[in-house]
């Protein structure tokens, strides 16, 4: 096009920046999303938007086994050979109301879970009594032998237990676990505050690009990264909006960063062709309606990372080589997005490994594909053949990104060395 | 009802087995459900059905760089002082074609992934040249001077460097992470042959559960399992086919089951009442239909679980105690419904830790909440407070789970264990 510019890449003006320095910038750009109330049903892997304060739980006293309630000062004497009798006065099953009050010498039979009765301090064991007897409808009987003593308490789990009332127990910013989903069902939080998805528009571009479902032409290869890079924005809990391939050409690229506009997107994350110079286009375009910074990042692998935003709309330019655009994900968008979508964190475990083979870096950070095998205990990591940044079977094979920390030069067998697993 | 059985527990015949052997006697009742062909945008998380067979990747001879295709004959005694130089015949961006042979002092300008053209057998980068100006569209020159030489192969990346045709690159049984949907996409795999997704039918049984919208009553608590359960089923790539909370009713729980049945489940999970006895009912529909076997493992926290098929389809019982239920599922149904859904492994992640704090068990193989921190490099386990099974929230607190193998009794400070991350 008539106002395309062509530069010299040497004088592009690029800041040299640490990981961590880039991540916080990042960062900076990002706002969280607004929030929604959803049923529980629908919030695995929801980000909660509020702090959440418990009921008692367990919510009143209950038997934690079969048995039958009792006072203790009743059967303070029991023993095998000398039991003490009690009259069978009420039957409380699971669900069951405990509404009679026992007298001396009473007792209640009772099925774990159901409330104590008033008057009971303790549930002496199905097992200790004369009446062994249970299951669905067993008879009631009116006469109870204790064959041992029990003392205050005992069998009994107490209202407010495991929680008591007031307590903050889950805070804003945690994704929601299946664990999760079940502690917010006993509170009784059916509609549950959660921070709304974000959209992210996904797109990749360059002239070399096919379709997946096209025949290979000469010089052309299949688009991988709008596969790869989508699975994972829509893991980190975001909504894809599929771009689809543009080619470097101008016209078509800004119709799309339109319709991203257009789609009312929170982020627009992209992959660009392996060139420097494919870059330019966006830059152009997202120049004329915002701005745009070209980071250098001292890691491995590492090629330029494009950070800015077009109409106030987050933008995010990775790498087009498969496994620097992975990496460069995990690194720079994974915890973008995340912030986005309100977590309080995506750091992802960090799991220590002995390495089974020598390693040599660049002093970089360095991010290196490895498989992690456990061996009588020890975690022995090692490295997936070689690891050009195109070179995705590496990155399929590896169990493991194994961490090479920015100044470590080489490392030899059995030293200590941290991976994230894959 | 009339039919219904009542039964002395001790009576109860229960099969004793370790971790391990449950499971295998559980994967015994399980089958691989069939395949099916998926668009690949539709298969992240999904489970691979068939080996993948690679073609050459990359496809062709490319350039890793951009600069220019050369002869290395013709610059062999280039340098800065006494550049080479050399007519520039062609002009190859990304996506283009190499149709046009070099001859003897010539050379094509080429980007990074494009073809090498016939004759070239190097490619010298633009910056080690005179002309330096990258961009879209910049003018072609007519010559170049290389100011310095290069070694034949030198910024070519070769046919199948990466991967060469006819490898086997990835498994039956493997679930798809991200990277994988990459790799399908570069190999042309548009559509994916799949396991289909396992459909399971998930039932919380109990008089004293009610739904998480509906006030307290007096002796009820909330049903938590379903919601744990059913985000634990799908997190295995199943569909959830919710049957909701049955009553300790015997004809209730019978159309429930069939309800399954005639939903075309592949799986039936319950959660049954906290007492040995919330399991009659169930024992006695699936006895009648099938059959049904009490085993007591080894392990803690741990109750009996029932294992058993109804009309041909399995069947597992999880005790209802949240966190019994929770581990149970990680144990006993996470390894079934793996196995059902085609996976080759559904092992987790084991991760060495020192233990911060003293740790008792009793001999069984324990699973206890644990939070690890990692400080200076080293990853520290200690106990989310009291481990009793109905309390979710030490569950909630945990990041992980300590696993304490059969046979140990006491641990000590500094010693070291493996945990499961959560």
């Amino acid at each position: 096009p008539a106002n395309a510019a062509w530069y010299n890449p040497a004088a592009l003006p690029m800041t040299l920046l640490s990981v961590q320095g880039a991540q916080e910038r990042i960062l900076r750009h990002l706002h969280v999303v607004d929030t929604e109330a959803l049923p529980l049903e629908h919030c695995a892997a929801r980000v909660l938007a509020s702090d959440i304060l418990s009921t008692d739980l367990p919510p009143f006293d209950n038997s934690s086994v079969d048995g039958f309630a009792v006072s203790t000062v009743d059967i303070s004497t029991a023993s095998s050979a000398a039991p003490s009798i009690l009259r069978v006065v009420a039957d409380i099953p699971a669900g069951g109301e405990a509404n009679r009050a026992l007298q001396r010498g009473e007792a209640a039979r009772i099925m774990t879970g159901a409330p104590i009765p008033p008057g009971a301090n303790a549930v002496i064991m199905i097992e200790d009594t004369d009446f062994q007897l249970r299951g669905p409808n067993p008879p009631l009987p009116t006469e109870v032998r204790a064959l041992k003593a029990v003392k205050a308490g005992e069998n009994i789990r107490t209202k407010g237990m495991d929680i008591e009332s007031g307590r903050k127990v889950m805070f804003a910013g945690v994704r929601l676990r299946p664990q999760d989903l079940g502690l917010l069902a006993m509170l009784g939080v059916a509609n549950v505050p959660v921070f709304r998805r974000p959209r992210v528009a996904m797109l990749s571009s360059g002239d070399e690009l096919i379709p997946v479902d096209c025949p290979l032409a000469p010089g052309k290869i299949r688009d991988s990264n709008s596969y790869t890079l989508s699975a994972l924005i829509a893991g980190v809990g975001c909504e894809v909006v599929g771009l689809g391939i543009a080619p470097d050409d101008f016209q078509v690229l800004q119709m799309l960063f339109e319709r991203a506009v257009e789609s009312q997107v929170d982020a627009i994350v992209s992959s660009a062709g392996v060139s420097v110079g494919a870059f330019d286009y966006v830059r152009e375009i997202i120049e004329a309606r915002g701005r745009l910074d070209f980071w250098r990042v001292n890691v491995r692998p590492g090629r330029p990372l494009a950070v800015g935003d077009f109409q106030g709309i987050p933008f995010i330019g990775l790498p087009g080589n498969p496994v620097s655009a992975f990496i460069g994900f995990e690194l720079f968008v994974r915890p973008a997005l995340g912030h986005l979508a309100g977590m309080e964190s995506t750091a992802r475990t960090r799991m220590p490994v002995t390495l089974a083979e020598a390693i040599e870096s660049d002093g970089r950070e360095s991010y290196l594909r490895a498989i992690v095998e456990e061996r009588q205990g020890t975690h022995f990591a090692r490295l997936t053949g070689h690891q050009g940044s195109g070179n995705l079977l590496s990155l399929v094979q590896a169990n493991a990104l194994l961490i090479i920390p920015a100044g470590v030069k080489s490392l030899a067998v059995g030293d200590q060395a941290e991976v994230w697993p894959l």
